[in-house]
């Protein structure tokens, strides 16, 4: 008969610029790790992610009721503190590195499940591998999240759906508001959206669109380098036949020198200093061109903290990840993050897969020109039989006095046992 | 035996900025006119406002199918087209108001439906009056509508609840992300709401607030002027107390000496200033004055639109006037408006009421200052207990392949009978 593991702790940490459904993953992991108890100790959470590692600032998960972790499906933003922090190479930090390992090592973590991006992963590899060369190996899964949609190998990250049906709902509604005014009112509504480095955001923006005419009308993508001529003609010719426009604009959204849009004007109209956001430079820029009368709106934070207009399949995909972070390692994997691999046939389905992190850090995924119109300004049949299976289903809401629940949790720290960390 | 009043045709018309429900309000109004068709013949919409009128552009709504009138309901905008054009007063242009007695004459239109604010209460109440004196009697009846909340008499404004929704969840979901990125991160969020000349919407984000502590921080309403070492003070506080602070601003914050805030210089058809851009001008003052890395947020019309997260109260109501309208033109009613009437008690009830039209006329609401906390940067107890039940409830919201589905009317234009209007 072989020796049974040894029970250990796990650690948790959410990484990043958070989402609606981030914490739908912390959910999966926990119940998971709680259903499988006699492998799996108490699951410590750090505190503002990586931080909470280095500064064995630790939650104790186990003091949250189960209650209170279910309610973790349906709460946005994240539930233990996020952070951008992105540890130095090996070479350059590798004390940071062995902290970490000490830290677990001190509160008995076999398993870290690390909830972020690609800088993310990156930091789960590197921790596998070193925790291997110093003799303490410890079970590093990756656990997939950006709202930005750029992990490769995944067919979607869990968090981009939400935000994809937020763009997609909001541009559609904005847009039936902006077509009543058009008469004697507002002419160009600009909707900026985020997505510094890829237009999958603002590619969502398109799934508003049933029938030809219907908004948005333009989309600017950073992977196509802004035209003014040729935009300015396309917002006159809209409003000409539509008798509106709406433009969506994509934060990352480049001049043909590869500078940001909003980055080339410092000084407005009223020689006020700009104060930052592609949409009032956009809206403003055609106001000076063709006059006409404009409304912007800049989304930022309330685009990817929407769960009150989730996605279902990106909720369930988030906790899917979460589960199957938990169940990798009880199956001895290491270094590898659960993905979304989506089934063939028209009708989506979609399932659990994995990659090993020496594949998934630091590689960004484009997304295809084959999703862009030719002209530039719109999203391709392709690009909407991809979009649109990731933001259908409605993700269950539970109310209260008119306003979303939301988990309330104690975040009881974790007793400290090392010295503090001098990094 | 008293004498049968003869039938005839009824006009209905949308006035001024659109909200999340003023098509529910067209929906009572169609559907219960055509409940009534021994008294009603046809309803006629005018397109964009009360320029359909004047241009005889009438739209024949008899030819749209029952779903989608009934799918009015829940499609935000404004179906038939809204716009900003205030008829001058009748001593300075008679013709305008002839023009419109005239063309509803000519289409046998002995009702007046009209939909909006306060100059358009204003409106209706003209034009009951010269048609009387014109020995063409229209029963002239106002729909309320406005999210800014400030008709008087009524409790509230259809329109103003589901606003007042999505701000509170908003702030909400939002808060809950920023609180997660502070350590490292963004530490002010400035979300910017709408309200030029009442703090309604910006005191709705209040109801965010379950806890002490909980987000928003600090509401910055047009009501109380803007002390610039006060706000900052409290910026600091609750940034060291709390780690983080989010901010809501309304559009129509104001200096001492009454200017706005962030004033972009450009005026609508009506004259009013037009605002934007108040958030990142206070997100720059407090990173200028303390350093802080910020966040910000316009909401625009995403607020006003975002039917779905409407107020189930909100939708009810505003479909409830457009019936009660229709009943109390078949009443004999004329020149009165419906109105929403609170209940006594601890448990929100509410019922319809009347106000004449004379008394509505461009009188503007003002919020309560014992609505404001003596601070100058919070709800009282007695302004949440006036909001929360307007948001009370999640209006339904039919979905289609993770969209809402919209009503997609025909817009049937009525054959016109008169020469050009030249105004």
């Amino acid at each position: 008969m072989s020796e049974k593991p040894r029970k250990r702790n796990a650690f948790y940490a959410q990484s990043g610029g958070v989402t609606a459904v981030i914490n739908a993953s912390a959910c999966g992991v926990i119940e998971t790790a709680r259903a499988h108890k006699d492998r799996i100790g108490k699951v410590f959470a750090g505190r503002n992610g990586i931080l909470g590692a280095l500064h064995e600032d630790l939650i104790d998960t186990s003091k949250e009721t189960k209650a209170n972790i279910a309610a973790l499906r349906h709460t946005p933003g994240g539930a233990f503190g996020s952070c951008r922090y992105k540890l130095r190479s090996l070479e350059e930090n590798r004390a940071e590195y062995e902290r970490l390992i000490e830290v677990f090592e001190a509160h008995d973590i076999g398993y870290f499940f690390y909830n972020g991006g690609g800088d993310s992963q990156d930091t789960a590899h590197k921790v596998s591998q070193l925790s291997r060369k110093l003799g303490h190996p410890i079970t590093c899964i990756g656990v997939p999240k950006t709202v930005d949609n750029d992990l490769p190998i995944t067919d979607c990250c869990p968090g981009f759906g939400s935000v994809a049906k937020y763009v997609a709902v909001s541009t559609r509604e904005a847009g039936l508001d902006v077509a009543s005014m058009c008469e004697t009112s507002t002419k160009v509504f600009v909707l900026e959206v985020m997505g510094r480095h890829a237009g999958w955001i603002a590619a969502a923006a398109g799934l508003a669109a049933e029938e030809p005419g219907d908004p948005p009308h333009v989309i600017l993508f950073p992977e196509i380098a802004f035209d003014r001529e040729k935009f300015l003609a396309r917002v006159r010719r809209t409003v000409e036949q539509q008798g509106y426009c709406v433009v969506v604009v994509s934060e990352g959204a480049q001049n043909p020198d590869g500078s940001f849009l909003a980055d080339a004007g410092t000084v407005d109209a009223f020689g006020h200093k700009q104060l930052g956001g592609v949409a009032p430079f956009v809206a403003e820029m055609v106001r000076e061109a063709l006059g006409y009368k404009y409304h912007w709106a800049v989304a930022d934070y309330l685009q990817r903290s929407a769960r009150h207009v989730g996605s279902a399949v990106d909720v369930e995909q988030a906790y899917a990840v979460g589960r199957a972070a938990v169940e990798f390692a009880l199956a001895g994997k290491d270094a590898v993050m659960p993905t979304i691999v989506r089934g063939p046939g028209k009708r989506y389905r979609w399932s659990i897969g994995e990659a090993p992190l020496s594949k998934v850090a630091n590689v960004e995924k484009k997304m295809p020109r084959s999703f862009v119109t030719r002209d530039g300004f719109g999203i391709t049949a392709k690009a909407r039989e991809y979009l649109a299976p990731l933001v259908a289903g409605e993700a269950e809401t539970p109310w209260k006095d008119g306003l979303p629940r939301i988990a309330r949790l104690k975040r009881v720290p974790v007793a400290k046992k090392l010295p503090p960390f001098r990094g």
